[in-house]
C-alpha cells in the first residue's frame, strides 16, 4: 500500500507518494497560482498527484488514502478547508473535490502541524511521548503532537504559537494585535533589527554582506555576520536567541512536552542557534534542578508536509477502520 | 466502592471520602503546620484519612484508592512529590510513606491540574474533548485536562500557566522571570492596581471599602466598588478583563479547548467577570469569523481538590487493570 502526501503552499504545491513509513517513492509539483477558483487549483493538484502516482510505477487501487496539509485551519471531520488567508479559501470542499480525480479516502490538516507529525513519526522526534514543533520562516507556525496524534485542537483552530502575546503593547502584528509571538521569533524579527541595526552602525558587515541594501537583507545574512564575530549582528543574534528562549518556555511552561523542534528557514543556522537557545533556556525555568523538554533542530526539512499528509492519511484511515 | 481524595495546602490538608462519581461522602481537615518533617506531615494526613473513612461508615475494604493533589510537580508514576515550594518538599515518597497507614494504590498529581479534572469529570466541562482550568487567586495555576485525562506533561511540569511570559521586561515575579501571567491575571495583581490607584485617587470609593487601608484591600473591594460604578475601580477592572483576555487567547491560541474554566477567589466575581471577558474576547482572535473555545466559571469550589484527586485514583487504577 502506497500513500499520497500533498503539501500545499502559496507558491507551489508538492504531491508525493510515500510507503508505509513515510519514505517518498516519487514527487512532484504544480504552481499555486493563487487566485483561481479553488475547482482550478485543486483541479491541477489532482491531474499532479495522477501524474506522480503514474510515474512511481503504482496503480490506483495500490493508493490507501490521500492527506493534505494547508496553510490555515482544516476540519479533518468534514474535509473541509476552514479557513485559509494565503489562498484566499473559506469553507472550500477540498475532501469532495479531490475525490473527483482519485475517489480514495482523503483527510486534511495544518500544514505545521503536519510537519511536526512527520518528524515525531520517523524523525528528530520519532517515539516522543509528546513534541512541539515550530517552522521560524516568515512567520512562526507550529504543530503540536500528543499521544503520537497530530493535535489541532477543538475547533481546528490550536497550535498557532506565531500569535500568542508575548509582549503586551509591543510590535504591532498583521493579525491586528500586538506582541505577538512571530514578531520576534521569525525571519522577519531577524531582519528587522538587522535593518534597524544598519542604520545606526554604518560600520557593521551586515552592509557588506547585502551589499548595502536594505531590501536585500535576510536573516541567514545577519547570523553569517555573527558567526564572523561582527558585534552588531552579534547582539542581534543574543537578542533572537533570548526572545526563543522565551517562546521556547512558554511551550514548557504550558504543555511541558519530551521535545521542541526547530524548523523553517531561521533552523538552517543549525548548532550554532541550538546550543545558544539550550545555553540560556535554564535561566527562565521554574523548576531549576528538573529536567525540561528538549530542544533539536529539524531534520526532514522541505519534505516534512507532503510526509506529514501521507501518515495522517494513513492514520486516520487506521482509526476510521477500528 | 469508595474513594480517597486529598487536597494538600500550605495552610490545611482537605480529606474526602467519595463514592464512584466523585461526589463527596464524608469529608475532614487538618492543619499542615508547614516545616516540620514530612513523615509528620502525612502521619496527621494519615490518620485524618482514616477517622474520615471511619465516620463515613465504610471500611477499609471497602475503598479503591486514594489520590493525593499537592501544590507543586508530582509524578504519578513513582508517586512521589517532585517538588512543591510552599511545602519545602523536594523528592517526597508520598506514595510509600502513606501506605503505612492505608495499604491502598496512591496516585498523586498538581493540585490545579486535578481541580480542572474534577470539573470537567462531573461538573462544568462534563463531556468536554478537552478544557484548560485556570485558578485566579494568590497566584494563577491551571489545569489542562485533554481527552478525559489529566495533562500535566512529559515531566510533569506542564500546566504552569502563570509563569508564561506575557509581558517582555514587565512586572518583576517571585519566580525571578518579568512579566509572568501572573503578575496581571491574580487577584495579587488586582490589588497592586488598586493600591497604586489609592495613591493617585483619595476620591474613589477603595478607599471606604478597605477602610483607608491599603494593607486590608483584597480583590474582592475593588471588583464591588466597579459593581457601584466607581470610575477609578472601574478602569482596574477593565484593565484586568483586558489581561484575561489575552491569557485566554494564549490558551486558544495554543491549545485551542473545548473550554477554559475559571476558578479561583476572583471567579467568584462571577457573571460581572465572565460577561466583560466573554464580550472582550473576540478582538484579540486570529479567526474572527470561527468558533473558538467556551469560557465559563467553575462550579466546584473548595472541594475540587479533593474530588480530582479521587477521581485522579479511580481512574489511574482502571488504567493500571487494563
Amino acid at each position: 500500500m502506497v500513500y499520497v502526501g500533498i503539501d500545499v503552499g502559496g507558491t507551489g504545491i508538492k504531491v508525493g507518494i510515500t510507503d508505509e513509513t513515510g519514505a517518498i517513492l516519487n514527487q512532484g509539483e504544480v504552481p499555486t497560482l493563487v487566485g483561481r477558483p479553488y475547482p482550478e487549483i485543486i483541479r491541477d493538484m489532482g491531474q499532479c498527484m495522477l501524474a506522480v502516482l503514474r510515474e512511481s510505477g503504482y496503480q490506483e487501487r495500490d493508493v490507501g488514502s490521500i492527506g493534505v496539509g494547508i496553510p490555515g485551519a482544516a476540519d479533518n471531520r468534514n474535509g473541509k478547508v476552514i479557513f485559509c488567508t494565503n489562498m484566499g479559501w473559506s469553507n472550500v470542499p477540498l475532501r469532495d473535490e479531490l475525490q473527483k480525480y482519485l475517489n480514495k479516502p482523503v483527510y486534511i490538516g495544518n500544514d505545521a502541524t503536519l510537519a511536526g507529525f512527520a518528524e515525531s513519526l520517523c524523525c528528530v522526534s520519532a517515539g516522543c511521548h509528546s513534541s512541539v514543533f515550530m517552522t521560524l520562516g516568515t512567520g512562526v507556525g507550529s504543530g503540536i503532537v500528543i499521544d503520537g496524534k497530530p493535535w489541532d485542537g477543538f475547533h481546528s483552530v490550536g497550535g498557532e504559537l506565531g500569535h500568542i502575546p508575548m509582549d503586551i503593547g509591543g510590535e504591532p502584528c498583521s493579525c491586528g494585535n500586538h506582541g505577538c509571538l512571530e514578531r520576534y521569533c521569525s525571519a522577519t524579527a531577524v531582519i528587522r533589527m538587522g535593518r534597524q541595526a544598519m542604520q545606526l552602525h554604518p560600520e557593521s558587515m551586515i552592509h557588506e554582506l547585502c551589499g548595502g541594501d536594505p531590501e536585500k537583507l535576510n536573516a541567514k545574512m545577519v547570523f553569517d555576520a555573527a558567526k564572523e564575530g561582527d558585534d552588531v549582528a552579534m547582539k542581534i543574534f543574543h537578542r533572537y536567541v533570548d526572545y526563543m528562549c522565551k517562546a521556547v518556555y512558554i511551550i514548557i511552561a504550558f504543555l511541558d512536552p519530551e521535545m521542541i523542534v526547530l524548523g523553517g528557514g531561521i533552523s538552517k543556522a543549525g548548532s550554532f542557534l541550538l546550543d545558544a537557545i539550550r545555553a540560556r533556556i535554564p535561566r527562565y525555568l521554574l523548576f531549576k534542578t528538573l529536567p525540561y523538554s528538549r530542544v533539536e533542530i529539524a531534520k526532514l526539512g522541505a519534505q516534512a508536509g507532503m510526509i506529514g499528509a501521507a501518515m495522517l492519511g494513513k492514520q486516520s484511515m487506521e482509526e476510521a477502520k477500528v
